[in-house]
């Protein structure tokens, strides 16, 4: 009976550590940066022993990375679609201004800029991101893209990842620059004019 | 008559030392990235004495900075203004063309990469780069846009720093991010796409 009642209990606390430990990484990232992120560090935070983290993660990428996929997992729910309404205009600019918030939130852009610079560094953990992170939530802009091509609004032989580049590109250079400033308008601006292109269209 | 012939003669020396750093500076830091990019590196390389190379720059930042300045420096003579033949696409695919053989220069594409790097962490350096190299090129890109617009090739309501990024910022994600291949036939889909828009155009 001791032992029944104790594995869900070590079990509940495990699972508190580990999010306490998560959290103590994002809180860390966005505070001192990738570069002085460190194991003890994150123990200290965390009110947990260095031991733990290392008996679940082999380095401070493992766990930030963790985190991040913490971070994104609430948000699964709602938005494992992108909005398809029919008007990609308007569904562009509702992701696009979603995108913003995002990265105008500090809680998620701070560890996600510390990690988007130590990926430019080290090929392993670009990869791995590219795979767990990066590339299902390219499949869904994909998806909506191929949805509206279907539709008649993309031209039909679209390369479809220069697309993606036309419209988060712009977005995510600004942030990862920090050379101007991140506003609905601008994600506006971005999605008419990657739609519309640069040349005039007969209105 | 001694002074008089050896003060010229010790300002070719110093050219020569001065050019010999510049360019230890610019293998040093493509073969093993900024961060481990040392004035001690730089000086044993240059075989330069340390001493000489902190009379003349503050910090390894500075030297990389003036190594990539006077790289640019030889170019300037044919460079500085873009094509403008009336031809909007065929002068861009051309001017992207060549931003696409530099980018896959090692001799340009590694110091210009590790300096890149570096100024996502130090703003200081981002804002020198900023003003003395990249705010020059940006300013000639515009001009040629601006041309475009008075040819009627352009929307005029165009932003026309939205515009730079929708042709220049594939290029430059491609290669900071190595996430796909560089070549000419990229940059003629990122101008085509750009100038077109995602929208289909009545052909």
């Amino acid at each position: 009976m001791t032992t029944q009642r104790r594995t869900p209990q070590s079990a509940r606390r495990s699972q508190a550590t580990r999010h306490a430990i998560l959290t103590a990484a994002l809180e860390l990232a966005g505070e001192v940066g990738y570069a002085r992120l460190s194991i003890e560090g994150i123990a200290a935070r965390a009110g947990a022993g260095k031991q733990t983290i290392y008996r679940w993660w082999p380095s401070k990428g493992a766990v930030l990375f963790d985190a991040l996929l913490m971070l994104n997992e609430g948000q699964d729910e709602q938005s494992a679609e992108l909005p398809d309404t029919g008007d990609l205009e308007a569904d562009l600019k509702v992701v696009l201004q979603a995108t913003v918030a995002e990265l105008n939130d500090p809680r998620y852009s701070e560890p996600m800029r510390a990690l988007a610079i130590e990926m430019l560094v080290d090929a392993d953990l670009a990869a791995e991101f590219t795979e767990r992170l990066d590339e299902p939530v390219k499949e869904l802009k994909r998806r909506r893209l191929r949805s509206a091509q279907r539709a008649g609004q993309l031209a039909p032989d679209m390369d479809l990842d220069v697309a993606l580049e036309m419209l988060w590109g712009p977005l995510r250079s600004r942030w990862l620059n920090r050379d101007g400033p991140l506003t609905t308008e601008f994600a506006d601006t971005v999605v008419e004019t990657a739609l519309n292109g640069l040349r005039p269209r007969p209105s």
